[in-house]
């Protein structure tokens, strides 16, 4: 049996049991690697022989009966914007930021203490600057639900979705600035995270937005993002208690707040999503339409660049003058013009938003939760947004469902609910409150507890096995 | 007797032992008010009737053993920038701001809570933005040093020490972007503090720059400054250790920071300065020079307008656009070209300032403080700044010491050291890391028990009784 087909407290509790190693399961990881690789691109760099050397660390100290927290054993990718010891961290870009970027922040240094094997560091959209998963330099992983056509694998965070699908890692590390773990995982049927900006330290990750960028996770399942989550907040030496799930359906006030965010959806989509709904309201919950306010305010502004454009200029120009003039184009295009916007304009903005996302925390008082498609369109096929143009009109509708919780200050989370008509995943985004993770996670719970896990829901993809 | 010559801790103790009341205490202050308001010009509004009203209530509770906390029944005067309930907040403008600004923050509700009557609201600069304390809107406070001649009283709490001078209240509300508390202070002869930003909220308060705008404290010797501070904390629900004076001034180890603070200083007060530290390393003290990393950055930064200048252009568009045409004109000075600077200009300011800061806290491995003049000249004649060209370079070289502590993140206070060649007090400014309020108070704490009050140290101004 494959062992990455386990969920993560399967695989820790047969870890600690002694059923299997950490060092089996890491080698069933490169295993996996090896044969899916060559089609779907996932990693920048591959790590296997120093993941299998942590994993033979893990084995030792469990048969000592030392145990460094839950992760421990347990491989992981890394999105190629953490500093991770000993790995170069490209950012998507044409070379390694240096060696500032070998440093581990709090998080990756929190999952090297529980001695979680890096298989990798997966590719990403240079600096992180997209929600497609382009990158010209390094080339664009492949979504494996359709290998014979380039379909997108979503972005930034564009290997890590794929690197589950592929079964080289059990948990995937990206970071959430605009949706990039939330349409990643979304387009290649994988459930995401992204927590509450401020929640997890964004130290030791390469900056695009410091304004709103996240760390974020990615899983096969709810559960497994949940024991992810729980796993996270213990490294960083906090207590979370275990999470609530609701007794029944029917105590899970669910809000459709769809007017905003069906716009342009392609049809397909939003057959998923009503016919989920349906279901959801059959089994018991109370769904009610409920309005997101802030959304349009928030929307304008990000569509004139929002606040990464001139977060991100600063950055590059104080750290890395040099690779301005390197930019992939996709991520040059969203640049350009940032540096006409005047600090009094940019200032506004974030007061605009600061006002937006107080009114949008009033609409948590009718619903527990907000529910919505998360990518509002079935993933492009990589030839039809050559054109700049049309890869900005697409970047623009796959960002504007997720990029809501980041510019309104909430949590969200995505949570895979069916195949549209071209055969893609289509994923169910969650917001909540800031700070309400544990919310957000016990209703994404009862909804996977009824609805299936992913692997049930879905099917597996067809790529070349 | 004049009660307002007691200090904080005896008023206290005197209030709860019954050997006075509030309501006397307010009275004394009010008759002080109207006998030397003519002449100093402290307040926007008075609220004597208010303030007396509020000190009977403490009586009636303290009567009946009730006990809100430590500033029960200690007349404070606000500087007209707080919300504060029943009274208009002008903000130094042409006309109040409306009914948002009569709701309190939390600072101001904690002294409510504690009972401490609000004797009236003092002037300041126009929304706060200059050092000098002038207003050509409501007129500008008199220096009480020289009343014969209008020398300026500080700025922006420009009413604030000149209250506090007056006996019209025993303890002073300012606000601090960079220096507003510390300059007032210095050169009406008062202690002064300014928290580290963020550790006082700021809620309540007409912004500046909410990037550095820090609430303040003025009062007639540390040792009140420590009992105002605990207080505050208190109000604020938090639990404040007793503060520990070093046992004897061997233990305090000083860092003369003077190299960049004494530049275009007049020799006048450079002379006070340096008898002083030469007194204090007499006395025991470990003085040696430190440089404070960073400053020249910052004051690079602070001399192009800083962070102030977009962020108080972007708060007046969005909430008070009428009174962009109604500014102060000394306050548009240092408006005019905010909108021509860049987003990623300012969002490079404030890289550069993190990273000052950051360089600034190594300071501190050899000195426990560090000290430097709190003001670098002596406060001028109002007639010889009349001049545009005269104000800002005043302006400028009054700020310069203080700004420094904004700019660079950390805690602040001044404490009254000696009148220089003109009869005008000179201060001497404390510098700690950030966080590190108790350690600052301590270090002045102990050099005010060996140099004297400041009524020992400066005498009593001449202002006509």
């Amino acid at each position: 049996m494959d062992l990455t087909h386990l969920s993560l407290e399967q695989l820790s509790n047969g870890l600690r049991r002694g059923d299997w190693s950490a060092a089996d399961l890491a080698r069933h990881c490169e295993e996996n690697h090896h044969r899916h690789e060559p089609v779907l691109q996932a990693y920048k760099t591959w790590n296997g022989e120093g993941a299998i050397a942590t994993a033979d660390l893990a084995d030792r100290l469990l048969t000592r009966g030392i145990d460094l927290g839950p992760l421990m054993g347990l491989p992981v990718s890394v999105k190629d914007l953490y500093a991770v010891r000993g790995l170069p961290t490209f950012a998507g870009s044409v070379e390694p930021l240096g060696p500032d970027w070998e440093r581990p922040g709090p998080l990756m240094g929190g999952l090297e203490r529980q001695l979680a094997p890096v298989m990798g560091k997966t590719h990403t959209v240079e600096f992180a600057f997209g929600g497609i998963g382009v990158n010209a330099h390094w080339g664009t992983p492949r979504n494996p639900w359709k290998t014979d056509e380039h379909r997108i694998p979503g972005g930034s965070s564009s290997g890590a979705g794929v690197s589950l699908a592929q079964g080289s890692a059990v948990l995937a590390l990206g970071t959430d600035t605009a949706g990039s773990v939330r349409i990643p995982a979304s387009v290649t049927g994988q459930a995401g995270l992204k927590p509450t900006h401020g929640r997890w330290p964004q130290e030791g990750i390469v900056p695009l937005s410091p304004s709103l960028d996240t760390p974020g996770i990615l899983a096969r399942s709810v559960e497994d993002l949940a024991f992810g989550f729980r796993a996270i907040e213990q490294s960083l030496g906090r207590t979370s208690a275990p999470i609530a799930v609701p007794a029944a359906m029917s105590c899970l006030r669910l809000g459709r707040a769809d007017a905003f965010f069906l716009d342009d959806a392609d049809p397909a989509v939003v057959e998923v999503y009503d016919r989920v709904m349906t279901q959801l309201a059959a089994l018991g919950a109370s769904v009610r339409g409920v309005e997101l306010p802030g959304c349009t305010e928030a929307y304008a502004i990000f569509r004139q660049g929002g606040l990464a454009a001139p977060e991100f200029c600063a950055f590059l120009k104080a750290e890395l003058p040099d690779r301005m003039d390197r930019l992939d184009p996709v991520v040059r295009l969203r640049v350009e013009g940032a540096e006409s916007l005047s600090s009094v304009d940019y200032l506004l903005r974030v007061r605009t938003l600061r006002e937006a996302a107080r009114r949008a925390s009033t609409a948590f008082g009718m619903a527990d939760v907000l529910a919505m498609p998360t990518v509002a369109i079935t993933p492009p096929r990589l030839d039809a947004i050559q054109d700049p143009e049309a890869y900005r009109r697409a970047n623009m509708l796959v960002l504007r469902n997720t990029s809501m919780a980041n510019l309104l200050g909430l949590c969200a989370l995505t949570l895979p609910i069916g195949l549209d008509a071209q055969g893609m995943p289509v994923g169910l985004q969650l917001m909540a409150p800031p700070g309400a993770e544990e919310r957000l996670l016990a209703a994404a719970l009862l909804i996977e507890s009824h609805l299936g896990k992913p692997v049930d829901v879905l099917g597996s993809p067809r790529f070349p096995q």
